[in-house]
This record gives structure tokens, C-alpha cells and sequence, in this order.
């Protein structure tokens, strides 16, 4: 018989291959080309700050104007050894040389673009050989120059793999058996389930570079037009990539890319033994993406959304005042966050219940039992169901409302409290503090 | 050798048990317990609208209060055949009277906690059995009285599975083979990898109900706490699942629901034969939801953000002019949405040129071309990059100042132009206008 009744309990995964993963970040890369985001230098040192408090591996960066120059200068004095910073070229020597002038970088990325409308129409190219040819003798001069590369194979899920990708890569890995292949899911085409072949399927590239070309470094890189950016950067490592290249929040061209935040979630708290990144800075660093970068982000995205720990209907805030494990899927200490219960049209009492004895306890500084009978619990439910029946109200209530509430039917009306059980500060039992009362369990 | 040149030259996928898949939607149930989220009769009934133009299959609602049974006769009154309206109800006689005092109602959803801790702690009961006992008894009750039911068997990836709930739904299935058991992952650890077992795994849970015990009707509901939320539901169908329970946009309980609008679009767009859902409702749907509902979308929402069919940066825009295809998934009409060139720091000059082409168009009334060597694009463009050179600029330029720029360079200087080819709105060949160009291939 399993038993599951704290964090504790619930057993943790191994990935199949057991490899070690690491992530690198395109947050100021394929990130700052998001339409209507513009980041300033000093956005990108601070940005740069947080992946360091992280422990990211890697960061990539363009070379190609002052403010790209500016910010590259702006890490590089910071000193730290994660992340490496690294550069960003197509596949020219004049790219390759704008990366090598810029003293401090040891390694490229070389864009690759392999699916027949990049190439013929995007690139305006006469064939895929022109194409191949251009990109082979682009990483050789990158390898000859002493820098390390990394093959951003665009495209690669609408491209003929076995007739043109594949044989490629081959020749990558003879000029250069230590390059990382990057898989760009460049249109988010990919799946991430077993069995879906040519060109989607990610278990199946990945599969492909690892166990019949023997690439050593496979990395994904995915976007997500079709939903499943973040679960086909798990389907890579999960079927043998040992990188992972993100974004924070998921910023990037179109529906963007895989959020680096869900990433550094699933292993840091679902794979057994993996603690080498830093969690708790995540809602620092979304909330300086959405106050300083203008990100907007909907209450409901997983990790950083402002809902991720409210509370507030009936039956799920009842069960997470009596115990958060109940509708919460990890302590919020984790990620930096805190717990929120609110009231609202889909409350029950519960919540009420746990509102009015904070309120309460504000007001008078002592703790307060108000029991599940009290009347005037009972009251004030109505009162604030007669707000939403009416239908004028469209938002929460807000605790100034609640104190207006409490003040009413609590301080106001009776002085004598019936039905409410009074207890000093220090008396210990009562509805505890949940954030302080979780932490011994974290 | 395979070529993949437009959208039609992309295969199709298709599910590999090939069984038929429908769509129940939560929106305004879970949904609308969304924290902060007030939805009104009236919007409650407008959403159905939007369900019945899709034409997803089912919707559930809670029946407890004067707003939801109001809502309900509304949906009622419209006389549409789907989605059909069902009930919901926790596993009490009295909650089940509640469905069954509504006229019009055939199904219901009940409501089973089968995690120890919602047994134990939230619902407070003393033992696995006793859970069991209640929730036999509900279903039995509700067949008695003409009821179809849905089993919503919450927090099973919580849960013991091979000691409690398989053997449960094995004894649900004696009382009724016709009842839908639905998965819900409801704090959303569910893993959507082949392979991952007890409790965690999708595919195996799924495989179990179908192949083990011999369910008909499996439904996946699952939540985005670890982000896996869409891709799950679609595991779920992948292997062997008929059903997905969902919401608009994702809305819901703290990361919220699987994504609606994702699962129209994959299984539209990508699935061989699949067109029973009409899709170009989407994005005025979405509209309404951010605008009446004020859900708050990122720009970079797959399907429903603004950004997704924007095109800002060098390379993607360059390539998104001469042909969408290059960097857009699917053409924006399937959605309802448009295209959008915008000019910001990470544009090159095909962007520009474009823009500065389409604001001639509309000043001048006459096709024009700008040819790319034209000095005043460089001047223009050494203009807007001095402007976030010195980082004073945060956003991207508008059209009123895209205008203010072709005033000067382009009318009011030379009156003569030199280097711009000008032609009839008739003469045929320019750059065409992308949406109206891409119409036919769709």
C-alpha cells in the first residue's frame, strides 16, 4: 500500500538515461527578438545576474551592434564562471569574425538553416548542397579560429532529415566531434511522444543523433506555436539530449520559446538528486522581467503566474487551509513565492473563516478561533453572495472589504463574543500560519 | 527525397490507435474558479455560444447557487445540440438532487477524491473504504434516478492506483460500463512519457483503464502546475483516451487547465481528417475572454497571443515577407487572426522596407517599391537604431512614426524620387499583401 501524504512521500523520477543535463539560455537572444520587447544593456547584465544566481550554464548573445557590444563588455567584467557567455553568428566568416573580435567569447553558435523554404526561399540559395557547403566551411573557420561551435540546425522539424540533415550532420561531427547539435524546433512542429517519425518527432531525432551518428552533445531548442515547447525540451532529454536551451518565461519570436522556469521546476523537484540549480529566485527575477522588461503574464502560467499559490474556491481553498499539500503542488519557498487566499463569487466559508480570524488577529493582536457556526460567519457570506448574485461585482474582495466586514458584525455590533473562542498569542493551537508552518517540511 | 514547401506538403499525423476523440469543456466551471475571475450569467452564456460555434461536445457546470442555475437555463433556452449541458456534484444524494431538480440535465459529473490526503485530511473521513462506500453509492444513486455519469477521479496522480482506484473503478464499472472515468491530474504531476508508472505516468494509467480493466469512455483533465498540462491531455488521447476535459485559454486553479484552443489547433491542423471543430472563432473568442472576462494574455500565447503572428526581428521578418511559410506555423486565417510587421530594435531593413512601402501605399494610393539600396531606408534606419543605441527606447516604432519618417525622407525632400521604381495599383507585381496572398492556400 503507497501512501502519499506529504511532499516527502511522493517518489521522485530518474530521467531513463540517467545523463547529466545542463540548460543554456536564449533569454537575450532569440528572447529580445520578441516583438515589442526592447532590452537595454542594463536589462541584460541583470538578466545575466539572475541566470548566475541560477546556475545556468550558458548564455548567448548577438555581436552585431553597439548595445550587443556594450552588454557583452557589462557580463564579462562581472567575472563569474556561469553562464559562459557565447556568440551568435550565421553561417559567414565576416559573422564568425565579429564574435572572434570581441576578446573573452570561446564559442559560437552558427545558424544552419535545413528545411527547403529556408534555404531556397529564405536564404535565396540554388540548393541544399550550396546551402551544406556554406555551413561546413563556415564551422571549420570557427574551429580552425580555436572557437568551440554549436550547429543550430533551423528548421530541423520541417526537413528532409534522413536525405539531407542527417548525412550533414555526419560531416559536423568530422570537422567537429565536440559540436553541439542544436535541434531548433524553429516553428514548434515537433512531438514529443515516442514513435512519431520523420521529421516531428523529437524521441526520434534525438534517438537518431545519439544512437546511430553518435553525437555526443545534442541540445533542443523549441518554440511553442503548437503548445508542446516545454514538453519537447523534456522529450529531448528524456531520449538522450544533455542541453536544453530556453528562455526565462518563455519570451521569444511568435507563441515564444520553452520557459526556462518550467525546466529548472521539473528537475529541481521531480528528479531524484538533482539540486544543482537555484529556485528561489525565481519570482524575484519574473517580477523584475514584468516590471522592468513590461513582460505581461496571465495570473495562470505555471511557476510564476500570481495564482500559482491563491487560493480561493470553496472546496480547493478549504482543503488548503487544513493542509497546502492538498492543492498545492509544492511549497511556494521553493520559487520564492507566497500563499494568497482570496475571497471570491466561488468561495465557500472556509476561506471566509481563515480571512475573518487574520483579520482579526490584525486588528486586536491575538490569535482568534471564529467557529464554523458562528452566525455572523454566516452573515457576511451573504452579504458578499448578494454582491455576485446581483451581479455587479466582477472582482474579488479585497481585505479592506473584509475588515469593513469584520468590523461590522465583530468589533461594532456585540462586544460580549458569542460562539467565538478567544485565546492569547501564545496559546498555540490554532489555524497556523501556513507559509511558516510548511517551511520545516521544505 | 522529401520536400516540404507549403503547409499541404507537411504531413499529416495520426493517433496511433486512430479511435474517435471529443472535447469537454470546464471553462465555466473550473475555469471560473479561477482566483480573482467573476464570470456572470451572461458571460456563461456567451462562452456556450462560442462552444456551440466550435462545436466541442459537452460543457459541465456547477448547480448550486441562483447565478448557476440561471446561467444554466439561458445555455438551455438556446435549444442547441451541443454542447450538451451537464451537471456537476460532489458524491451526496443531495448534491445529485440538485442536478436532478434541474430540468434538461442528463449527465453528471461526481465528484471522487481518491488521494489519501483528500480523503483523509480534506474530506476528513477515516478510511480509503469509507471514501469508496460514499462515492458507489453516489454513482448507483444517480444511475437509479436515469443519470449518465462521469467519474471525476481527483488527484490520481496522487494516488495509490494499483491498491485503491484501479480496483474502485473496476466496481464503478459493474454499476455502470457507460461511465466516463475522467484522470484528473489535478495538481498536475502527471508525466505524459511512456515508461513513467505509479502514480505519475499518463500513458500508463490510460493503457491500464483501456487494456486492463477495459473502460470505454477515458477522459484526461489536467492542470499546469509543472507545465505538462496540454501535453498530457494529449498523451492521454495518444494512448487510447476518447475524451479531454479542458478550458478556454487554460483558465482555472492556480497554473489553470489544459488549453482549449491548443487541442482545436493540434488536432486541426496536424491530426489526417480531423475537421469536426471550427477554429476561426478562436481568436474573437479569445478577445471577449481578455476583454469582458479581463484574462490577461502574454503576447507570447501559443494560438490566442498577439505576438503570434508578429513579425519584428531581421531574419524572421525578412523571411515572413518573402513567404510566410518560413516562419509562421500555420496561416493566420485558420485562428481568425492577422499578420503584423512591426519595426523595433531587433528589425533589419526588409522589415522597414516594407512598412515604408505599405505607408506609401496608403498616403499615395500607388503600389510602390523601395529598392533595398535606396539611401533614405539606411537613413531611416540609421534613425530608428540611434534611437535605442542611446536607450531611451522601450518600445517599438508605431505607424504614426513610421509615417513621419517616409513624410520626411521620402515627400518632402526629393520630389523627384531617385532609385524608387513606382507603378500602377494595377501593374500586378510588389511585395503582395501577405494575408490576402495566402487566402487560396489555405
Amino acid at each position: 500500500m503507497k501512501v502519499y501524504k506529504d511532499y516527502g512521500d511522493l517518489p521522485k523520477i530518474k530521467l531513463p538515461l540517467d545523463q547529466e543535463v545542463c540548460i543554456s539560455d536564449s533569454t537575450i537572444r532569440d528572447g529580445a527578438q520578441m516583438p515589442g520587447i526592447v532590452l537595454k544593456s542594463g536589462h541584460k547584465v541583470r538578466i545575466y545576474d539572475y541566470l548566475h544566481e541560477i546556475g545556468i550554464e550558458k548564455l548567448e548573445t548577438f555581436v552585431y551592434n553597439e548595445r550587443d557590444r556594450k552588454a557583452i563588455e557589462l557580463m564579462l567584467d562581472r567575472g563569474y564562471e556561469v553562464p559562459e557567455v557565447t556568440g551568435w553568428a550565421r553561417a559567414k566568416t565576416e559573422d564568425i569574425d565579429k564574435v572572434l573580435q570581441i576578446g573573452g567569447l570561446n564559442e559560437t553558435g552558427i545558424l544552419m538553416s535545413v528545411s527547403d523554404v529556408h534555404i531556397l526561399e529564405k536564404m535565396g540559395l540554388p540548393s541544399r548542397e550550396a546551402a551544406e557547403d556554406r555551413y561546413l566551411e563556415a564551422l571549420q573557420y570557427a574551429v580552425d579560429h580555436g572557437l568551440a561551435t554549436r550547429a543550430h540546425v533551423e528548421d530541423m522539424t520541417r526537413a528532409d532529415n534522413y536525405g539531407f540533415v542527417y548525412p550533414m550532420i555526419e560531416k559536423i561531427m568530422e570537422i567537429d566531434p565536440e559540436c553541439t547539435i542544436r535541434v531548433c524546433d524553429t516553428i514548434g512542429y515537433g512531438i514529443p511522444f515516442d514513435g512519431v517519425d520523420e521529421p516531428y518527432g523529437i524521441p526520434s531525432i534525438t534517438k537518431y543523433l545519439k544512437d546511430e551518428i553518435g553525437v555526443k552533445n545534442i541540445e533542443s531548442h523549441c518554440h511553442d506555436d503548437f503548445g508542446f515547447a516545454f514538453a519537447n525540451s523534456m522529450a529531448a532529454y528524456w531520449y538522450g539530449a544533455n542541453w536544453s536551451n530556453v528562455t526565462f518565461m518563455g519570451i521569444g519570436e511568435r507563441a515564444g520559446n520553452a520557459e526556462m522556469e518550467k525546466l529548472l521546476l521539473f528537475l529541481g523537484q521531480r528528479v531524484e538528486g538533482f539540486d544543482k540549480y537555484n529556485l528561489d529566485v525565481i519570482t524575484e527575477f519574473s517580477e523584475f522581467m514584468q516590471k522592468e522588461i513590461g513582460i505581461r503574464v496571465p495570473r495562470n502560467k505555471a511557476v510564476v503566474g500570481k495564482n500559482v499559490f491563491s487560493h480561493e474556491s470553496g472546496i480547493h481553498a478549504a482543503g488548503a487551509i487544513k493542509n497546502p499539500f492538498t492543492y498545492e503542488p509544492y511549497p511556494p519557498e521553493v520559487v520564492g513565492g507566497e500563499r494568497i487566499f482570496l475571497v471570491g463569487d466561488s468561495s465557500g466559508t472556509e476561506v471566509l473563516r481563515y480571512k475573518i480570524q487574520e483579520t482579526l488577529r490584525e486588528l486586536l493582536d491575538v490569535q482568534i478561533t471564529v467557529e464554523k457556526k458562528d452566525p455572523r460567519l454566516k452573515s457576511i457570506q451573504k452579504d458578499i453572495q448578494a454582491l455576485y448574485d446581483n451581479e455587479k461585482r466582477v472582482s474579488c474582495i479585497s481585505d479592506e472589504e473584509i475588515q469593513g466586514y469584520v468590523e461590522k458584525y465583530f468589533l461594532f455590533e456585540p462586544v460580549v463574543e458569542k460562539n467565538m473562542s478567544r485565546e492569547s498569542a501564545y496559546s498555540g493551537e490554532f489555524v497556523p500560519d501556513p507559509l511558516s508552518r510548511k517551511k520545516k517540511d521544505v
